[in-house]
């Protein structure tokens, strides 16, 4: 167990009367409990919550006016993720596949699994079905894409980056939800809050689903899995932004912290043989 | 009211042992009543029956061994769809629309309606807000893209079709839902049978949501809306596949009818001021 | 007749020797007459001299160290452009295009015209064939796209900006080009440097060849065309970049400068009816 | 040497007035002398020659009526191709590269160079520059695509191929042409006819330059190199189709043919150690 404190601070300049949506705070569950939290803006909003995606993730709304937003949000976390070995982690057959993970097989903006195919059946297609071909798709992608902040934009696509070899860590996970869906593997995308993450920022990471549950996969090697905390999952990072609006309005200032209180978490290596889920 | 009978015939070759997931059922909901129904497969095979998507639509599931594999399906529908003036009908702000339809503005595979922003709102955002912009829209499409059977794949995507300028009706739909999404109206594919549409096939159509419901949408003006039987509805036609399996089989016949007991439906037609809703 | 004071700085941090070939040189040209020029280096390398492209303008190359290279050039031009009545300017018919021009039909790495087609002709096809036809692509360009710096990249296309309509110099001149071969009428990019450019840069046109010889066209309105002093010609902006090399170097500073001694020049507008060529 | 018979056939329907350029003519030069020849159409018409490209191959004009056009088209050629060792062949430096092949290494239509610089130099930086260099990009296409004939169009690019993993052998060079270009090896595109290609049609190679000349790759293997009739080079096929027209015509049927008349030629294999040029 980890007492994770996390947060952010985002300022926008606001021209016109803009409608915001943000999904920032963190999600309640069985692994990940929220001990306190925060939520404000300056100036003061009614802000709305409402609730999003295959967990129902909040998500807050707030109407602004023209002039400044700035939205503070904060909150202590205690993190239990299900750590299990990754041998005993088999495959689900896609014949067995229960229907509500079925939407993570089809392709979506950033992740075209569907232009991949050959490609991922010819390099993957001989590892072990199960959690071994998956982490063989992550270790593919970080050895095969340097991390490069600011390299690509909003509109890279997973084979954008095949192509390119390099990105971000939104590109490094839409590449390999991208290979593992190929293969018939529901895959989905993670937005979050990752301690140790430097330059700090919000990470996204893959959710593979194996053996009846979804688990945690980092492409990027940045952070420690298990200091990750979960906002919510969508289909890639076009379900996640931590804002969307309708109107006009420009980010200014975007802060983002996450720590972990007792500095005992380190970062993931391709030798762990731990699985970890935040089921 | 109207009785429809509609149906289909797919034929696959079977390789090697193939997971299938078929989506060619029709929706059974309140404006669209199933009166009888038939689903059986040759050779006999168990076929397990799980639900999906936004509306819960029905998918049929077949796990098919080397061989032949030919699925039979067909209905009789009570058709009573909903139509309002269209007059009536204003926009949905983005600040009051329920988190369930927020999916439906997100870009995704074959619609990248960030991509489109700016010429949506030069072209469309003088048209006033509510269905007369949808309209619009669905008008955009079908002066400006020719209708060309075979002309485009399954990986052409909306912004595709706006720089060729042709495709086929899953074209039509793309295109004019990434115009919606991306003027901040959530719109939807829906999958369905369609009277009179010539030649027979599946048909495509969009839904916006307007004024607190989904109405259709045919940018192709090849088959009446009031004829339009619904499958179930996705973000795009990556949701909606006829049929999408794991494994290694071809389609080598596909056969599809829906006809219209009476003979009284006729052709949308622009001079149309009744939107209709499936609701 | 102007005379016109054009140059330019480049400063690189060279880390691996670099072997570069630089285009900024003036071409002399029977309308563009060189009355002094300097091109030198710091620190000071043997630069070869060599001659590329359809008009023969010279390149610059230079094998340089690790450290830094600075690339000084300025030259005084006289320069009398041809301008003729634009009525008088009718079309070449494909039939009688000299086979020199054909390469200027064909679709280049940033000049997708083959995909423009339908648009080109639907848009286009009842404009009379000549110079009001590329004066009609021109304008269309200029109406349809905005100007903003920095918001498009090296890889972006001519069908890239059709979709998200806006972009810089260069795009907008891709964009001119693939409309007019899209339409069988040869056009060339030519690179140069413009009086009266805000901010100052390097500037990219259009010439499309009509009767006989090519014209200058320039979409983006921002600068007088008959102040403009060329550089050299090529398919698309992937033949004339200011600068291209094999090795490791980035450019830290890029300074470009271009007036014309009496201040006469202004900038162009739609109203103008003379054609511009520097034959 | 050999003695190889090349021709083909083609029939348009023209709907309206046709302005054909074709390319189909055995380029004459030291090593692949034409010793009888015949260009006929019916209806018979007046055929234009031109001169085009790098090598100044010829283009034959036709301007046709409405109705149909057939064009024939034969060739025997005493084929003299230069072999020599492979391992004498060395890089030719960037830094000292003649101004004529610089064209080459610019990004093309067919051949995003610009875009696989990163994999080239991660996949090829280590093997040694020159033929070996060459000889490994080949091979690599070799075996990362699958020949697939139907399976790309004429949109096709190097990095949609990269992606798919299949293409015909247009798409096999220009990936192939692309790497080349990346890792600052002039690369172009080679049309002719190919003894022994099954099924027959145009062939589609690369030519790379390397110390001081230009010498011939396959990436198909479908063909013996040195069987391979030049009709022309150019960037990539955007270049060198073997009809281009404007107007309105439609190709009925294509037939083309090459063969050896001693039928000692055999397909290439990657054993082989000789580097063959058409010089």
């Amino acid at each position: 167990m980890s007492i994770i404190e996390v947060g952010c601070r985002l300022e926008y300049r606001v021209e016109f009367e803009t409608s915001f949506i943000f999904q920032v705070s963190v999600l309640d569950s069985k692994h990940q409990k929220i001990t306190s939290e925060s939520l404000t803006s300056d100036p003061q909003h009614e802000i709305e919550i409402g609730q999003l995606g295959h967990l129902g993730h909040r998500i807050h709304r707030v109407l602004a006016q023209p002039g400044w937003l700035n939205l503070y949000y904060s909150a202590t976390v205690s993190n239990t993720p299900v750590s299990i070995p990754t041998n005993s982690l088999g495959a689900s057959l896609h014949s067995t596949l229960p229907s509500t993970v079925l939407e993570f097989l089809n392709p979506s903006r950033y992740c075209e699994s569907d232009k991949l195919e050959q490609f991922a059946w010819d390099t993957f297609g001989s590892t072990p079905n199960g959690h071994a071909r998956v982490q063989a798709v992550a270790d593919w992608v970080y050895h095969h894409l340097r991390y490069s902040p600011g390299s690509t934009g909003p509109q890279t696509t997973a084979c954008d980056v095949f192509v390119c070899r390099f990105g971000v860590c939104r590109d490094f996970a839409h590449l390999a939800i991208t290979l593992c869906r190929a293969l018939g593997i529901p895959a989905r995308y993670v937005a979050g809050y990752a301690v140790n993450l430097v330059p700090q920022d919000f990470h996204g990471l893959v959710e593979a689903y194996l053996d009846g549950a979804w688990y945690l996969f980092d492409a990027t090697r940045l952070a420690p899995v298990n200091g990750f905390i979960r906002i919510g999952v969508g289909r890639d990072a076009a379900d996640m932004s931590f804002s969307t609006f309708v109107g006009n309005s420009m980010l200014n200032h975007l802060y983002v912290w996450a720590s972990d209180a007792d500095g005992k978490l380190v970062p993931t290596s391709k030798t762990d043989n731990i699985a970890v889920s935040l089921g």
